[in-house]
């Protein structure tokens, strides 16, 4: 590999000569695609390293991107950001990725949902979406092995728990191998920034549903008229003075609103979180957290029976939800999710004392924490 | 920047320590990320060079981008395919643009069209794109200023041209400054592979819409079904004996199908072609289209003395189309797409000779033809 040496940007001139620049950049250019070449290799060898040589699904370690993608955030010191930065990587790995037959993520479809959007977030460009028609049949896909792995939205902090996908957990066999969250935070915008001139409020009908509680606290005259888009919302808003728009902050440069208030989601954190679902468990990447799926006999003190081991050992519990085990001796189902993996202490002693009590809690899956 | 040799991939013994290849693999890593970094900084000179600190738009040089693409093509000599190198220097280049505020791009929306992907595919990820209701809303906000750029269907092979995008150009002062393909190929595909076995068709209108010809002819009898979705076409052709379903080859993978005929669309090249509009024009990128806007007086020999002028000097012509010129003296409005850069010979030539005779010639744009 050729290695010249590349004079840093900071030491340049205030106003160097563009051609030069441009030089510099395509020699930066030559390298990290010489980089990017050397990665591939060593990714194949890493297949070859397993002892056999097939599709990506072989390859894909979602603990191991994980690693690398929180040490690009941890190296990095600008200029530019991590979102960035990790979306570039993404991009990187999804490639190497890419050499043989790539993944197949079924999600939910059309295409252009927020289901896509998480795809792409979480294995890059370079896999193969699948959009199926319902949560069940991303199951059912992933399960019979026609896609490598699924993406089902599990939580919307707006509009809470999509209980179809916690359903299906009881009977798939499937494994929770990664999560994945998109983040939206909406404003209310408008061309004087003024509240007390508000008559109107456009928004998309479920920018309208995630704010309802602050518009009935804070514009309960004023009238909410659902419209295709945010964006076309912000558009309206714009010729105005009396309306106003819920939208992202971006919508408000680009249509030269004023922020009246923000973020007003009724969730602080109005986050749509989701699974991925495959057919195999995962080592540790070292920031993991663990689904698990509990089920519980209508006797006194069997759920803290189960929670009691995990409080003891300070193991945080960020979320738990009941739900009826149809067709279970059992009577309640607990969604359980925990810090930690499975198979590391002190998660795995706090699971080996819940088992030997006899309670039954199935391991939905330990997998990375989100990253961004 | 630190540059400790790396180990190539291809010396590594057959079956190389996992751990060994993973701590090259981050090595690698650790440099790439260190020359995005200095790129980052350079990209930023690039800004200072031209005497100002501002928004992406000012930094944004689309002849310069497909140079770089193009020296990406030129070089690569694998592992990774040129599509998915090309997809992953778009999003450095974007990323690199996005250190200021981002690249606004109008599209037709709703988001998850094919005119969102055009944008990716164009601008990378870290340009913000703005879903608007109407091609003539793209044109109206790139003109305003409110986005920096848009991005147009203007002719799909299966379907022509887009009349609402040309017509658009006779009254707008807005310039072409780019285009982007999309390929699809669609096929037939079956679980037997056995053409007189099928009955029925499954797909998406839009893909029974350009492949009708070919149904016509070949399949006369079998009733045509459309579905939501080209993936469901498959995914219900794979369960019985009588069903074909047309999708891309992916599909056939995916569920297993084999493969009838294909491509089976009635236009061979299966594209659609998207314009980029902006409000300036930009210099050559060494392999260069111009759109050219042609008014013809009706009188004999009109067109001819506007064509042959470009046919003298070799110069090869991609498309013409006429349209009528509302509103103008003129009769007719033709569109015609040349090779080369308005500013350089042989085509400014012509351009000139043309102008001399006074016809009317308005340059839509000059811009780089699409990398892959």
């Amino acid at each position: 590999m050729a290695k010249k040496p590349v004079k840093k940007a900071k030491e340049a001139d205030a106003k160097p000569d563009l051609a030069e620049v441009r030089a510099q950049i395509d020699g930066i250019d030559r390298r990290i695609q010489e980089l990017i070449a050397e990665r591939a290799n060593w990714a194949h060898q890493v297949g070859k390293a397993k002892g056999k040589l097939a599709a990506a699904v072989d390859y894909y370690r979602p603990e191991r991107e994980a690693q690398v993608l929180r040490r690009v955030v941890d190296r990095n010191d600008g200029p530019l950001s991590d979102e960035v930065l990790v979306r570039v990587f993404r991009e990187v790995m999804s490639a190497c990725l890419a050499q043989q037959e790539p993944l197949k993520i079924g999600y939910l479809g059309p295409e252009g949902t927020f289901s896509q959007q998480a795809v792409h977030k979480h294995f890059g460009h370079s896999a193969h979406g699948l959009p199926m028609a319902s949560i069940e049949e991303v199951f059912q896909e992933v399960a019979a092995g026609h896609a490598d792995f699924g993406v089902v939205p599990v939580e919307n902090s707006g509009q809470g728990t999509i209980q179809v996908t916690l359903d299906l957990f009881l009977t798939s066999p499937l494994k929770i191998c990664g999560e994945v969250e998109l983040r939206v935070h909406q404003h209310l915008l408008s061309r004087s920034g003024r509240i007390e001139d508000i008559e109107r409020v456009y928004a998309h009908p479920q920018a309208l549903a995630q704010t309802a509680g602050w518009l009935r606290t804070n514009l309960p005259k004023a009238e909410k008229i659902p419209v295709s888009s945010n964006a076309e919302g912000a558009r309206r808003a714009r010729n105005a003075d009396d309306a106003a728009a819920i939208a992202g902050e971006s919508a408000g440069l680009v249509y030269g609103l004023k922020r009246i208030a923000g973020p007003i989601e009724d969730r602080s954190d109005n986050t749509t979180r989701f699974l991925v679902l495959g057919r195999e468990s995962f080592p540790s990447s070292g920031h993991d957290r663990t689904s698990l799926l509990v089920f519980i006999r209508d006797r006194p003190g069997a759920l803290y029976g189960v929670l009691e081991p995990l409080a003891r050992r300070g193991i945080s519990m960020n979320r738990i939800e009941s739900r009826p085990a149809h067709g279970h001796l059992w009577q309640y189902a607990f969604f359980i999710d925990v810090a930690g993996h499975c198979q590391e202490s002190p998660l795995k002693d706090a699971l080996d004392e819940i088992a030997e009590k006899g309670d039954e809690v199935r391991v939905l899956g330990s997998y990375p924490v989100a990253i961004l």
